[in-house]
């Protein structure tokens, strides 16, 4: 037996076409208005000119095709970008092909030059141009041109080197790389590339527990009273006035009973502890339920019209899991695993049990588990839901997501989700690659300069075609020894990496607060607000300058499109191992704006110390040369330094602990 | 328009399958004999175990199924090697599945150390070994050893503990590794193998002009006489006793006497100048035809004859070009490229002009030229025959060699095909994708030991599953700097490394005789035997040494499977950059005599200077455990020694300049 029969290679030859998933077996990803480059690598027998041609297929069918230039001789590299400029599925392709005009030219040159040859040359010259002229679809105009080039070529009233020069033209060259004569062509096999619309890559997210906002202890009945989406509603203009994007909400439904976690996730809940929102379901319903506590369906609908008034988007929770009170239980057993003595499997990891949580079991009844987790689906897209931060979607199988997000994505290719899959590194990419838009990193797990440098490269580079990551500081979740002891500069350090280092990034409510207490032996607050309600007095927040800072970011964020891009980031050395320095860049050509782009940022990660260091600065990286000084503004401070090949920074808690300074470019 | 539906991810998703050239687009390489090493990325939701399996299909359909061992959980990676016993076109399969049996030992175990959930485990045990025990095609044995251990669960006599035991014995145990129970069994794509004879991966060729051999100054005459087939068959003894395998023959076609090159490729030959036989074709004949000066046809079969009485096979030059006198010339106008003035093209490098070559042009008639050409091998084939070193594939079309290759392969599998492709990588590595056997490399350009060990590490790495580098310190083409200054230690150095760095190399002869003086101003021998005849005083050899080495060294490519392979090398830190140290390894299970075999070649580049270093070894790279001091024996000169972690070495000019130190495994 063999494999099956492989196409031949073509005459000129095309390969290592990218970006490509495993040649095409999952998509590239891209936004509108994102620069795609592609590349290829392109060769023919002996030393005649080639060219290639990028061929890009719209969803609509539609192809628009661009000249690819050569970018690496040696490596017979050639490349061009692509902006799409609506959402769907493309395709794009390479053509390589033989480019006998250029052949001719380089010969003619050089034999002209040698005096060799000329009339040789000269009728050369008439043949190739004649094809090009008769080229099938050449425009009249053009065919003109060459004719006339052609004409004097055939002049034996002008000498030799005028008849080539007329053949030469920059007229004539412009045409022929408008519309060069193709010969050979050769065709890549297609590769698909989707599109998502620019929020699925650039976004700013904040997180909160809908029922904190507005939850107070009343003395008299001394019970606490639950916030509600009409309270939480309040908060919305001010997240707004920072700058952020989405508003996400832990989970907003009904929670169970038993086995109901207590303060600090003890066992023993009393009567007053909420419980924690990721219990989901109780008699008052599951997931396609609203917590009474928080407001009815109408409730939520008015939080959503007010978020939308602030320009804000609304996300939310999507907890795949139940309690044992959640009405699946009992209305469907076969959606849950069954244990050899015939009960319901809890939530286990030997030897510890997590009884409050059922989790769903997707092999007894995948299709009827598959239509009504998509109901829930719909019901939150109906009510205005833009997004979906999915909790643990690693511990669901991938087949599942695979067909829920393309069964989404079909019907609503608007709605992005997030993938919270703290997990090995395979399978955080796989989740990326069947086909979630964003993904929580490994960012708060990168307390030094150099592992923090390291993994920014990683994820500008060859990831960053499918996997777009988005950087939390803290969540609900997770709170590092380093942030536990470093205070306000720490939280506006990390502040600053999150929002510059990648084009998405979250910040879960009480950051402003600089909470930054941890539950002893835990890496996650103490007094969790998983536990418990937690309204805060945000009026607190000024002194710490912490809110003020998120909103520079964010502001800082949409004036520059290199901080909107994932790529076009660069690591430059330090020689002071507390300092990070990287440049964000975008070209001319590939911004949305038109215009070329280019932020600074250099930040300290010792919250307690004055620190200082020489960076060895690469200007290549923001398209600038070596050896010219260039202005920059500090967008923390308003000031403005004179930087160049290598420059002098000092950054301090009592100072500042970073610049993220803007490039002025010509 | 959107790309077709890709096949879903699958239960247990199998990805970054490898060896595997774009997905399959080409076959990777092996042969007779060598270990395939074969991984994949594998992962799965939650935290219940997986499985993988190599499936390997054989040229005759036949399957085998081997266990793919994890090795490296954090990357989700698996691994296991195939040694393809036959040639052909093989293609090999990674299933992943989930694994019951392991995820219920697993908890089971911390569970009865816990004390928790006894009976549950016990049930779950029974329920799972009942499945594996009924999986269909379950060998009756084993069924009926498994009901044992399921009938031990379920004894209530014996206390848990020992109940959980009897499901756990090693006997169980194997049984359920070599064929466990394997459920939601996930199939990645095909991927193919091609497999060749060992010879298209360990080979020594040794090249001649057979002219040369036996050629005399007749000083009656006053003219040369060219050596004969016959005279050239005398030194085949003296071939075969340095243990090469392949005596390559430059062209031994007729020579044109149009523009026929003088001595030191002089454009004015004299008549008693015999001319390159790289200017084929005269109206003596063709590419299918004898010099008439070198013998008949039964002449060149005597000597394929004696050749292979002394064991070795015998390669020709395939030069694909024409001198203008090669009947195809008139016989065959259209098979050459035309220039505007309706003369034929000969070969340019503008302002430089090759009148005595017409390259053929494979667009104008492929078809008539192909079947010509291939009718040239398969006179040659017929004669014998069974190897080509290809002069300048990269001048030809890429198809041109893709038609060739595979046709040749289907009637003649063992035939060899040596690319000589000193061009740019990409072509280099391409003629390698589409189907040369080997390919001669950048290693003479390579005059550092820093130089010298990225470029083995390079070779040794992804490349290796589809090139197979070929090492010759010069040719009758090449005679590089260092190798004009450095005498015969620098000759011995070269040799060291292109004998032990890749399993396949190449010696010019003369070689042995240092011939080392350059043409003023280029890299090639003076009086370069291209335009002349070059008889050599053999006797000569054994003083310079070099014959014994490369004797030597053939002898301990033999003896050592680690030489015989491109892969398990490892370069090791020195503290002096005037040596290379790097280690060769094969381990017991990859090894074709089923010994585990090492061997550590440390070179100097200095040939005029005594050198010495530390060198930092890692032993695990040849299978060892650090601290652990082991004993070597030196090839070339017999002397042992004990290394370890880290050895000085010290080699010179005067000495030796280099140890091929094999390893006593234990």
């Amino acid at each position: 037996m063999s494999s099956a029969p492989r196409p031949s290679v073509g005459r000129i030859p095309v390969l290592g076409v990218g970006p490509s998933l495993e040649e095409g077996r999952w998509p590239a990803k891209a936004v509108v208005g994102e620069a795609v480059p592609v590349w290829a690598t392109i060769m023919r027998e002996g030393h005649d000119a080639v060219g290639a041609t990028l061929v890009v297929t719209a969803p609509d069918g539609t192809t628009t095709s661009k000249p690819m230039p050569c970018q690496d001789f040696g490596m017979s590299l050639y490349r061009a970008s692509t902006i799409p400029s609506t959402t769907g599925d493309y395709v794009f392709a390479v053509e390589a092909w033989s480019d006998p005009v250029t052949t001719w030219r380089t010969v003619a040159e050089v034999k002209l030059h040698a005096g060799q040859d000329i009339q040789l040359v000269l009728a050369e010259g008439v043949a190739v141009l004649e094809r090009a002229a008769e080229q099938p679809g050449r425009a009249a105009a053009d065919a003109r041109l060459l004719y006339g080039a052609i004409a004097a070529l055939r002049d034996t009233r002008l000498d030799p080197e005028a008849r080539v020069a007329a053949a030469m033209s920059p007229k004539v060259r412009a045409l022929l790389e408008r519309a060069p004569l193709r010969e050979w062509v050769t065709r890549s096999a297609q590769y698909p590339l989707r599109v998502d619309r620019e929020r699925a890559l650039v976004s700013a997210w904040y997180e909160m527990f809908p029922r904190s906002e507005g939850a107070r202890y009343d003395a008299a009945t001394k019970a606490w009273v639950s916030g509600t989406f009409a309270t939480a509603a309040r908060r919305l203009p001010a997240i707004a006035r920072m700058g952020f994007d989405i508003v996400y909400l832990t989970p907003i439904h009904p929670i169970g009973t038993t086995f109901r976690k207590g303060r600090n996730n003890s066992l023993d809940a009393g009567p007053d502890d909420p419980g924690s929102p990721y219990a989901i379901g109780s008699p008052d319903g599951g997931h396609d339920a609203i917590h009474p506590q928080l407001g009815t369906l109408a409730d939520f609908l008015a939080f959503v019209a007010k978020a939308k008034k602030s320009g804000l988007e609304v996300g939310l929770d999507f907890a795949l899991q139940c309690s044992p009170d959640h009405p699946w239980v009992t209305e469907h057993p076969e959606w849950f695993g069954v244990r050899a003595d015939g009960s319901i499997a809890y939530a286990e990891n030997p030897p510890k049990k997590y009884q409050d949580i059922y989790p769903l079991s997707f092999d007894r009844d995948p299709e009827g588990l598959y239509l009504a987790i998509r109901e829930v689906l719909e019901v939150w897209i109906r009510a205005g839901v833009t997004a979906f931060r999915v909790d643990n979607p690693h511990t669901k199988p991938l087949t599942f997501w695979e067909r829920l997000l393309a069964d989404v994505r079909a019907s609503h290719p608007e709605i992005i989700f997030l993938s919270e899959a703290f997990t090995l590194p395979p399978m955080m990419h796989m989740l990326a690659k069947i086909g979630f838009h964003q993904s929580y990193t490994y960012f708060t797990w990168r307390p030094t300069a150099t592992e923090m440098g390291d993994y920014l490269t990683e994820l500008a580079g060859a990831s960053s075609y499918y996997m777009r990551p988005s950087f939390w500081p803290t969540t609900h979740d997770i709170l590092t020894p380093d942030m536990q002891s470093g205070g306000a500069p720490i939280f506006a350090a990390r502040a600053v990496i999150a929002a510059t280092g990648s084009p998405s990034w979250g910040i879960y409510s009480g950051y402003e607060l600089v909470e930054n207490v941890a539950r002893p032996g835990v890496e996650e607050q103490i007094d969790n607000e998983k536990y418990e309600y937690k309204p805060r007095e945000w009026a607190r927040a000024r002194r710490l300058g912490i809110a003020q800072l998120l909103t520079t970011l964010n502001e800082t964020r949409r004036a520059h499109p290199s901080l909107q891009r994932m790529r076009g980031l660069t690591v430059h050395p330090t020689d002071n191992p507390a300092i990070l320095c990287f440049s964000r860049h975008v070209s001319a050509q590939e911004s949305p704006t038109g215009f070329a782009d280019a932020v600074i940022v250099a930040v300290s990660f010792d919250p307690f110390h004055e620190q200082a260091t020489t960076v060895t600065f690469d200007p290549a990286a923001i398209g600038l040369t070596s050896g010219h000084p260039f202005a920059v503004e500090d967008a923390l401070t308003g000031q403005t330094y004179e930087w160049g090949d290598t420059f002098y920074v000092k950054l301090g808690p009592r100072t500042s602990m970073a610049h993220v300074a803007a490039v002025r470019l010509a």
